[in-house]
C-alpha cells in the first residue's frame, strides 16, 4: 500500500465541517506542497486569495448558491488565474503586455495543478475539502468584494475543514471510458461506457437517499443549455484574451 | 511528516530515463488515483491517450521541440479536454448540445485535477514525470496524427519513466507572493516579491550552469510577443466555444 495513492483513492467532497480551526502550520505546509506542483516555464500564473471577512464570505456563499458550507468552514479560499504579476513585470520593462487563449489555458492549468496538491495535502493532514464552481454564478460581484485588480481572474473557491460527515464514494467512469490507446474510440464504444456507468451512478444515488437519476440524463441537461455566459466577456474585461 | 507532502515536495520535472518499462499495474493504479479527483458535478470532461505508436511518437517529440524525452520516455500520455461523451449523450436525447467558455474552463480545470493526481501517483510509485506544453505548438498536427473527433481537445502531453537524473528543485515564488487575505496586494508589494524571487532565481540557473537571467527578464520576453495564436481558432474549429 501506498500512503499517497490512499489519500487520493479516498477523497470524497466533504461539505461539512467541525468547528475546529486549521493552525497556520497547515496552510503553510499545504502551501509549499501546492507551489511544488509543475509550473509551465515556471511563470506560476496563479493566485490564492483566503477569505477570513464575514461579510464578504455570506456574500459569496450567497451568489453561489446560497452555500451554507461557504459560510461554516474553517477556511475557504479563491484560486485564482493571476496574469497581473507578468503585466506589471512587463510594463516595467518598457515593453507591451501581449496575450492570447495560450496565457489564460496555462493560467488555469498550472493553478489547477497547485490546487489539487493544496487540496491533497489538507486531505493528508486529516481535513475535508470541496471544490466551489458555483461562485462563477456571478464573477463580477466576486470581484467588486475582493477589489481584484486587472490580470486577476478568479476560478473557483476551495472549502477546507475537519470532516463532519462520511459521505459514500462517488462513482467514476471505468478507467476503460478514459484512457485509450493511440486513438480515441468509436462512438459505439463510448456509448456503451456510458450505459453501463449509468447502472452504477443510479444505484450510487438510491444509496444516497437521492433522486435515482442516471448520469446521462443529468448531462443531457446540463448540456442542454448554455451555463454562465457571462464567463467570457468578464475575464476579457478583466485583460484576459481568449483569441 | 507526512508521506503524500513529502511526495510533492520532492517534485521536479525528470527529462531522461532509464529503458525500464511501465507495468500496467502501475498504470491502472494512477489512473483510478487521477480519476479520484474531484470534478464538477462530476461531468469528468477530460481522456486520457497514451501513445504507442513509435512514429507518432517521433512526429509529436519534433512539433514540440524536437523534444528527445518524448521519444525516449517509457509512457507518453496526451490529457484532453473531453466533450465529446457529452455530445453524445445529448445528441442521443433529441436535444442540441450547447456550451461556451464554462464548458472549456471545466473540462481544462478538471483535466488538470486528475493529471496532477495521476503524476503524483506516478511519483509515488518512484517514477518521474515531465509535463509538455510544447505540443500545442502545432495541436492540428497532433488531432490529425491521433485522429482526435470533435469535441477531443488536446490539452499537454506527459512523460513518465524511471529517472535517469537527479535535478535540483526549480525554487517558487515566495507562498506571501501568492496567498493573500480578503485582497489582492499592491503593485509595490507584488514588485518587490519579484524582485527577491529573481535573486533566488539567478543563483539557481548558476548552479545549474545556465545562462544566470533573471525571472523577471524571462517573463518579460516570455509575455511581450503573443504565444501560439492559433490556439482560439482550433479549439472552437474542433466544436468548444470560447465566448
Amino acid at each position: 500500500m501506498n500512503q499517497t495513492i490512499d489519500t487520493m483513492r479516498a477523497h470524497r467532497s466533504i461539505r461539512s465541517y467541525t468547528d475546529d480551526p486549521i493552525p497556520q502550520t497547515h496552510i503553510d505546509e499545504a502551501m509549499l506542497a501546492g507551489q511544488a506542483a509543475a509550473s509551465s516555464s515556471a511563470v506560476q500564473p496563479y493566485c490564492v486569495i483566503r477569505v477570513t471577512d464575514n461579510d464578504k464570505r455570506q456574500q459569496i456563499a450567497d451568489l453561489a448558491g446560497p452555500q451554507q458550507k461557504i459560510r461554516d468552514c474553517p477556511a475557504f479560499f479563491l484560486i485564482c488565474c493571476d496574469l497581473r504579476k507578468h503585466m506589471l513585470i512587463v510594463e516595467r520593462s518598457g515593453n507591451e503586455y501581449k496575450t492570447g487563449l495560450e496565457a489564460f489555458l496555462v493560467g488555469a492549468v498550472d493553478a489547477s495543478l497547485f490546487a489539487q496538491n493544496f487540496t491533497l495535502a489538507f486531505e493528508a493532514l486529516g481535513y475535508g475539502t470541496c471544490y466551489i464552481g458555483g461562485l462563477r454564478n456571478d464573477l463580477p460581484k466576486v470581484n467588486e468584494l475582493l477589489n481584484l485588480p486587472d490580470g486577476v481572474l478568479p476560478l473557483y473557491g476551495l472549502c477546507v475543514g475537519v470532516p463532519n460527515e462520511s459521505p459514500s464514494h462517488r462513482p467514476r467512469l471505468a478507467p476503460k471510458a478514459m484512457l485509450f490507446e493511440n486513438e480515441y474510440p468509436s462512438d459505439e464504444h463510448t456509448l456503451a461506457s456510458i450505459d453501463a456507468y449509468d447502472e452504477m451512478y443510479k444505484e450510487y444515488l438510491i444509496e444516497r437517499g437521492a433522486n435515482p437519476a442516471t448520469w446521462s440524463e443529468s448531462i443531457a441537461k446540463k448540456f442542454s443549455y448554455a451555463n454562465r455566459e457571462g464567463l467570457a466577456d468578464f475575464y476579457e474585461s478583466k485583460g484576459a484574451k481568449l483569441s
